[in-house]
């Protein structure tokens, strides 16, 4: 199996699946319990926050555990701008984000709120102006995604960030789950006040993530009830998915710098490689982009046959985001940056993560470039 | 080990780990990617939640998987009023419900929704009349807990369905955290339009969870984004946790009839053991309890006192819900059934599951009366 589609989600690293185990046979107790096994189960909580919380340089009480980066993207927006609408009612996000910030836009739109999608170049990128022009005095909430999903941009955070810090009334949130352990971001350098993580992006569980939230920043609960989480999130804690979680971050944080400059060669490969075949297109950026994503479209082929195709010689790529994967209409972020529909339609791409290897890589490139010859011939 | 707190949460059992973790190892695939192994684990999903509607005797397309009981209650609750606000902004609930309803109902309280406490008599029941006084042309939500997670009450859940099936404006949700595989409840005889149950509550794993929604009942997502589980909750799906989900509940209800006599037994045992502690006070009503929870206060005597106690002898008890236990404050279950403060601050909560033994039973009492002796001397 040559398995390129880590962008949608990651085959969890047996340590972590184990630390999982443990924690679920050997501490089940509920954290809220007041006898003596809820106490341990709340000590290994409060050691999987702390160890977290030192591996990205913040708090311990600004970390909350969530169920995976779609709730931590909703908590964020939508808990900022229903706990601040008497500060102002609106909202700033881009063209391209994913379908959790997107849509949630969207359903704040529909009880009130203003919002304003800033537009990208053809790389992906905001312009730092039009972000300045487009805050306003009842501006609350801007978020921004450090990594695109889809196209692999990344943003310039930090910039975005002392633009943001201008405006006190001003909540920045970034939706970090494409970047997390492929690019260092630093929460506090960047003056992010909400920053999304997600488990399963990372070889670690799914429906575990994190939300970083700023000390001082408020946020209007989705889930009210025992006040887990600093009554952020309530809901009885999943221990072993914070231990997982905490787990999986630091692996993810200890191989960072060695897995990015192998995915970097292996993305320049990509690149180079793609590029010499006559069909593709390539649609990531060469500047600013993650070491992690490769998205190209083939003009003329549909995604879900070459998908197929692929699939068959045990090969697994992506179209769009996973996300949005189902969903028949053209890339929403090609068609941002300023491709064709014929180009926004026949998107494929290629996520790795820091296991990948070269000759994984090299298989893909000749079992793609063959599968392009095949289709355009029955094509002709 | 003698656990009695699984009204707080339950030990997993070893099968339903094993589901987890296979499926974990074996499909972790999204499955929204449109690749084969994506196709993989859409099947799993699909078949988990074909076996849960079968167990339920619900079309799959009402069973929305989720997070746990919290998010579950915060869904229906929030999700329902939040989308049919145009049709009235009144909501009704009882004064004993859990944390997770009273405190979303208070949060839309904040939001301009008007809302209704309904009383509770000694027992911990509703008045039906009240009920029906209390619905007004605006009523929207009613949200009635099955069985009560501090006392045990059970609720008639059939008559409050019959009275709110004559306001065809009205949704009905309920909460079946504590009563799933303790008490059967047919969500359609009984006109449930939302219903919500958690896994760990019934041996299956923590961030695990079910929401039933009638067919053709909309809420508001809590979580936009992808539109997995049929729009309604985003997310990459945690695969894993809903096969493990519904091998629980399979496991759950497969073992309810056997497991509900034995505790019963068990129950009436602690019942008629604990009136002849002359230092006790029985909360759990007789005639309407369910077959798990025995609560009762020993006035004087603090619980967080005993429950340190027993958890010396490896016996773990509870005092209120784990989910409010932190919380120094009287219980507002026993205060709602009319109980002074003394009896509110001094509850204890003795809950069982299928896997509770007479033998555990038998020690509990003689190390629990043995110590209410030796505190009552050392008070004197």
């Amino acid at each position: 199996m040559i398995y390129l589609d880590n962008s949608a989600t990651t085959k969890p690293l047996q340590e972590v699946v184990d630390s999982f185990i443990q924690a679920t046979n050997e501490f089940f107790a509920n954290p809220s319990s007041l006898h003596q096994l809820g106490g341990q189960s709340e000590q290994l909580l409060d050691r999987a926050r702390n160890q977290a919380a030192k591996l990205l340089h913040v708090s311990p009480d600004e970390l909350i555990f969530t169920s995976g980066g779609t709730e931590g993207n909703n908590l964020a927006i939508k808990g900022a701008a229903l706990e601040h609408k008497s500060r102002g009612s609106h909202i700033i996000t881009t063209a391209i984000e994913h379908p959790s910030v997107i849509e949630a836009f969207q359903s704040l739109e529909k009880i009130g709120f203003k919002t304003t999608y800033l537009s990208v170049d053809e790389s992906g990128r905001i312009d730092l102006k039009e972000l300045q022009q487009a805050i306003r005095k009842d501006t609350i909430l801007l978020s921004v995604m450090h990594v695109n999903n889809e196209i692999g941009t990344v943003q310039d955070i930090e910039a975005i960030g002392r633009i943001a810090a201008e405006y006190p009334k001003l909540l920045f949130h970034v939706d970090y789950v494409q970047g997390l352990g492929k690019l260092p971001l630093d929460f506090r350098t960047a003056r992010i006040d909400l920053c999304t993580m997600s488990g399963h992006k990372i070889h670690g569980m799914k429906g575990t993530g994190l939300l970083y939230k700023r000390k001082g920043v408020k946020l209007f609960p989705l889930f009210d009830g025992g006040g887990q989480e600093f009554g952020v999130r309530s809901g009885t804690e999943n221990v072993a998915g914070t231990v997982s979680f905490s787990k999986a971050l630091r692996l993810a944080l200890e191989n960072e710098q060695q897995g990015v400059n192998r995915m970097n060669v292996l993305r320049n490969k990509l690149f180079q490689k793609l590029e010499q075949n006559p069909y593709v297109q390539l649609n990531t950026p060469k500047q600013h982009a993650a070491p992690h994503i490769v998205h190209f479209s083939v003009p003329g082929i549909k995604p879900e046959v070459m998908i197929h195709m692929l699939g068959e010689y045990g090969i697994y790529v992506s179209t769009k985001s996973a996300c949005s994967s189902k969903d028949s209409r053209k890339s929403q972020v090609l068609t941002a940056c300023g491709h064709d529909e014929e180009r926004a339609v026949s998107g494929i791409r290629v996520s790795m993560s820091t296991l990948t290897t070269a000759e994984e890589i090299d298989t893909f490139l000749n079992i793609f470039n063959a599968s392009v010859e095949k289709l355009k011939v029955v094509m002709k």
